[in-house]
């Protein structure tokens, strides 16, 4: 006999607070989950089209067995000597770009990004961070504030517009010409920190915009911002920590988006739910930050960490999740863009990062947010989980566990045509 | 059969970059844990006098199994409902002072740090926060500013003089006078942020010292410091990441050392090893703090967490813990008291958290920082792992798993009085 809704909502504001963030009009309460699905206390079956923390399916069994093994045996800091962590340093190393050849590891993708920030900053000498206006980027002190920082004032920081061609800073130009217009947002923040003294150390941008709501990013703009800011003197960092993972159908956003960053960052599917994080980078900035900082992290780098870790590597590479994640993600959009709905403005993303553009008018592109969290609250009753997100909070997210298959695909298309049927 | 030590040193550069911090001279590559034991790649045992994390053992099997059910069946983010997590949370609350009634899970020490000052800052509208001149709070951009702080020059960062008796500000003074030298301090940091119109959000301190070399505090101190920060419109906050969890033979360090906190973070210990820290403090602040930040962390307040937590808290309470380690700790450090060794200037802390003040002649008590790490590597290679910390880096630290037992204060005995008769 389980709890009321109502008796956990009342005992967790009484404890965790009031204001701690809950999903859904009427909240889930989940105690199970096996695959791409999770169960309710009802026993209530949800196909999950959010969660890609367990990237490699709920309650993975070989990543359980990693998991109880190395707890079994041994999980101690990082100023001892441990194989298993190397191991996996090293092939995590590996998948990324040649020129990327050390990790620091954390346990959260917000530190992550801080020692992407103070890695820059040390390696560079200088302060000032680029950001786009509508990112995020963790929850500390610093990083907070390079979270939807359009119009906050902060010395040694500047954002950007982020680029995008469905609501482009200006209509009836091409794609190159988009790419120029954003890029001058780049060249202005550089000048700006220039005139007031400040140091460029870097810009830091998630490689496929996901909380700005996964927006076609105009070819080309990635990397030549990566110029412009290394011309300046700065280093160009990728979070990962959404985009990486085989999440977009390659190891790593920045591959899809065509671009090679100077600093990576990484978290959220990483562990599969083990607080697991890292930043990668050239062994010259990583050999700096280390002498310089004297960085270390308790929890960090430890044989639990990389056990559960390199179990999620052997997972994507024993099922091709990488291909897989391609077809499966090309598959859904390509069904998804078929779907007659005026409300469903635009259908974009890589592989299983989806994201559908809702707006009250295909003509003026109005966004509705509103729109989006009813059809999120009807897909819940129905058994489907997704979200919104995105600069206008109006886009449907499409992110399940990198398992997800067709035959989810299709049990999802089902529920979402008859949606917006009932709601259009 | 196993790479060589060096083979590993080299693996690790090339890998987590030159200068991650490792222990001993002669690295220790350890491969398994039982207990408050571990073993070597050579299966060469160690009593285990450092690690505070595997605060329950090293491979608790009871812990062990609580991680394995929970991954096995679920371990989501915290925007669901999820009846383990409030049971945790409602746990691990109520084993704080009365006046504490809710809770901000993070992943580190570092992120509760981090909640802590954002909510004082938040709760008070102050900026300001005043810390100890040699403390360890964590790595992030804030919080490092608040390690090792003193002379560092900052507009919203105060250090005062860390309250100790062994060497203390003034000679001959008595305790209750030492009280008002070291407030002088405090008065000094808040008449300083007032005069540069910087309102004050708190004071941050171990409740312990653990990081200035577990001083013996002036009686008093901590209370009296307390009330004039909060007479100046400030929080006072505990920093329990190391005082936690029974080290001292109480539950919290601010018990020890005589106060109540408005705000205390905590880490290390809790989740055994797994990522797992928080924040604890009256409602009025968390809420505030909620509804403000809007704060969320994706690993923190997990069902796997909790489970883990939880499994923590069993331990401690059947085994008596919080007995136990008063009464081990009370034998140790009368025993270590009665070892003839002039380099031992003073033996102090508080249950089975220990310092010893290494010093080059008793009479001017001048810190031999060398002469403890000596002592730490003989230590080592006979089997015993400690090491040296405090404000000169001469303090040997003694902080076992709370589970050792008096048979273990004794081998540990009988080797440190071999090796300083070796030595001295």
């Amino acid at each position: 006999m389980s709890s009321s809704i109502e008796d956990l909502v009342a005992r967790r504001e009484r404890v965790l607070g009031v204001g701690a963030p809950l999903f859904y009009e009427q909240p889930l309460h989940i105690v199970r989950g096996e695959g791409v699905y999770v169960f309710d206390a009802d026993d209530k079956r949800y196909l999950d089209l959010y969660n890609n923390v367990p990237c490699v399916g709920h309650a993975n069994p070989h990543v359980v067995e990693a998991m109880r093994e190395q707890a079994a045996t041994l999980n101690v800091h990082s100023r001892y000597l441990h194989e298993g962590v190397l191991d996996y340093a090293e092939r995590l190393v590996a998948k990324h770009d040649d020129s990327i050849e050390r990790i620091v590891f954390t346990c959260t993708g917000t530190e992550a990004n801080e020692v992407a920030i103070a890695m820059a900053r040390l390696a560079t000498g200088g302060r000032g961070i680029i950001c786009t206006d509508r990112a995020y980027h963790g929850n500390t002190a610093l990083v907070s504030k390079l979270t939807w920082a359009g119009g906050r004032s902060d010395p040694e920081i500047r954002s950007v517009r982020f680029p995008e061609t469905y609501r482009p800073i200006e209509e009836g130009l091409s794609e190159a010409e988009l790419v120029e217009r954003y890029l001058a947002d780049v060249e202005a923040a550089i000048e700006s920190f220039a005139a007031e003294g400040v140091p460029l150390a870097g810009m830091l941008v998630c490689s496929l915009l996901a909380n700005e709501g996964l927006p076609n990013i105009p070819k080309g703009y990635m990397a030549r911002a990566a110029k412009m800011v290394r011309d300046a003197g700065g280093l160009f960092i990728s979070d990962e920590v959404q985009a990486g993972f085989c999440r977009s159908g390659r190891w790593w956003g920045y591959e899809t988006s065509e671009f090679v960053p100077d600093i990576a960052t990484m978290g959220k599917p990483m562990g599969s739910g083990l607080p697991l994080a890292g930043t990668v980078a050239r062994s010259d900035l990583v050999d700096t930050f280390r002498k310089r900082s004297g960085y270390f992290n308790t929890f960090a780098a430890s044989p639990l960490q990389a056990a559960v870790g390199s179990a999620v590597i052997d997972v994507i590479e024993t099922e091709k999740l990488e291909r897989r994640v391609g077809e499966v993600g090309s598959y859904l959009r390509d069904r998804l863009g078929k779907i007659e709905c005026e409300a469903m403005g635009d259908v974009r993303g890589h592989g299983l990062f989806i994201g559908l553009d809702w707006v009250s008018d295909p003509e003026t592109k109005k966004a509705d947010p509103a729109g989006a969290i009813r059809v999120v609250n009807r897909l819940k009753d129905k058994g489907f989980l997704i979200s919104n997100a995105g600069a206008l909070f109006n886009v449907l997210k499409l992110r399940p566990p990198l398992v997800f298959d067709r035959e989810h695909a299709d049990q999802f298309l089902a529920a979402f045509e008859e949606t917006v049927q009932e709601l259009y």
